[in-house]
């Protein structure tokens, strides 16, 4: 099989037609959020330079930053070497995690406890009407 | 729910069974790889402090770097807001793709095309009998 040419070429989709995306602030390197594409919201990502997800729980587009304002402005997308999981590097506005820390990955493991040692980036309560 | 105590606790695995994990140089911040985990290969990996995964294609468990020498040890173990991804910090010995790479995202998109620009860190050829 020749080297595809463009990122959309070498990604492999799952049987959901899902891949996985793991995105890094493009200044810190911190790992932000992982989150899935399908091929739509990928091409609308690389078209648009925002992340765009597939939301499995709630079955439908996810243009992130839509209700929150946290938009993430696409660096540099890179794919690994089987083609099935991609990496974004990205300019984070506010914070990305719902919770109001700024990555998802905001407990370590300790010693065998679960700590909060992320940093928050904003208060959830004043960003999402619920 | 109450908040979980320790990292299994917090887990959340697919129907597979499985959790995906990143994992990101402890030294350098880079993204190296993301693979998969049970239950089981997370506790072995807990409790040696090496990188255990179960391996989708073979359908086995898979101590990284048993054939390469290629070790993670690791440093650090996190789970994102919703506890179906994982996040580690490790000492990689050698490199973590099997390719040659340092970094299994050795290819970036530019422009639409494709391009190779990660750091090679050793020669499969040397490596691996195939």
């Amino acid at each position: 099989m020749p080297d595809p040419d463009s990122l959309l070429e070498a990604v492999v989709f799952d049987d959901d037609g899902l891949v996985p995306a793991i995105v890094q602030d493009a200044a810190t390197d911190q790992v932000l959020m992982m989150a899935y594409m399908t091929a739509e919201t990928l091409r609308e990502t690389l078209d648009t330079g925002r992340m765009v997800y597939w939301s499995r729980s709630r079955q439908e587009r996810w243009r992130k930053g839509a209700t929150s304002g946290h938009v993430q402005i696409v660096e540099e997308a890179r794919v690994d070497c089987d083609g099935d999981t991609l990496l974004f590097k990205v300019q984070q506005e506010g914070g990305a995690c719902h919770t109001g820390y700024t990555s998802c990955f905001y407990r370590r493991a300790d010693d065998g406890r679960l700590v909060a040692d992320g940093e928050k980036a904003f208060d959830p309560e004043e960003v999402y009407d619920e």
